[in-house]
């Protein structure tokens, strides 16, 4: 009877991913946790801070000619070097989900150049998005990052030029939570 | 721990709905079940023959002046005069979920008509799309139907100009179920 193709996200006092901070970027945050665990298997509930779950999907918006500048970089999770992650939970507003698909492709992809700017950083950030609203929880998305030392900086610059954008004005609640590997 | 938003389709000897027929139009049929029992908590897995179940979700491929006709034909379910319905589980092709937003929406909308087609059916037909899909189910859709006995011929030329549409060489497996409501 378990759903497949789930990953779920435990805020607890150990796991592979020690917290280094946490912060509500806008909204409600999340409890405090020392570490993060990442498992495909529903966890138990006892000592977890927080749990949250999504499913990975098919690309929404992406076009053909986009998917192609992102094929060449594939984003590959569990490098080596890749020490630093950054786990970001975030909801839009339902005006966003009242829109179009027209709609909400132009505002993502037009105005805020969302896959554009994204598809600069695909070097040094490593991501997978994790959808969430569709089995009602509480974020819409988990969006999940990885990077070296060497590149926090790049995923600093990657966080401020999103957030600036027309499609983050439909952000409502945001959480960000900023990772280590022990 | 349970999932929201999850609706579970059950093949059992008695529900709600009467199974008239069942076939496999595409791939692999079901088991055969007497009724069907829709429900929104996860149901006992005693004596079920079948248990299928998807989300509902936002639009994913709808344009604003599409959905304005839509709009003017809200889908109400369970009216009193709709004594049949159609559960039909649809599974389309890895080459389908291979292609971008934008080239399935063209094969859907603009090639086979889809959304066209459907809203020509919209006042003689309600419907509710489920996903399921994401949640790594056996099927891709699963998608339910009440009319009216009156509409009856209406829906089987609903279902007979979709069937025969670009988009619908992408379906590897489809079965039809035809239920009268108990």
């Amino acid at each position: 009877m378990e759903l497949k193709n789930i990953t779920y996200f435990v805020g607890q006092d150990s796991g592979s991913w020690a917290v280094q901070s946490m912060r509500a970027v806008a909204g409600k945050g999340l409890p405090l946790s020392q570490s993060l665990a990442i498992v495909k298997d529903v966890p138990s509930v006892e000592n977890n801070k927080w749990l949250l779950r999504g499913f990975t999907s098919n690309l929404r918006y992406t076009t053909r000619p986009e998917k192609v500048v992102l094929d060449q970089q594939p984003s590959i999770l569990g490098k080596p070097e890749n020490s630093l992650a950054a786990f970001i939970p975030i909801k839009k507003s339902e005006a966003w989900w009242l829109l179009t698909q027209d709609e909400r492709r132009k505002i993502m992809a037009e105005d805020s150049l969302h896959i554009e700017i994204g598809a600069k950083y695909l070097s040094a950030v490593s991501r997978q998005l994790f959808h969430c609203r569709d089995i009602g929880e509480e974020f819409d998305f988990l969006t999940w990052f990885e990077f070296s030392a060497y590149n926090k900086e790049k995923f600093d610059e990657l966080l401020y030029l999103l957030r600036k954008t027309e499609e983050w004005k439909y952000v409502e609640r945001e959480v960000e939570v900023r990772l280590k590997r022990v």
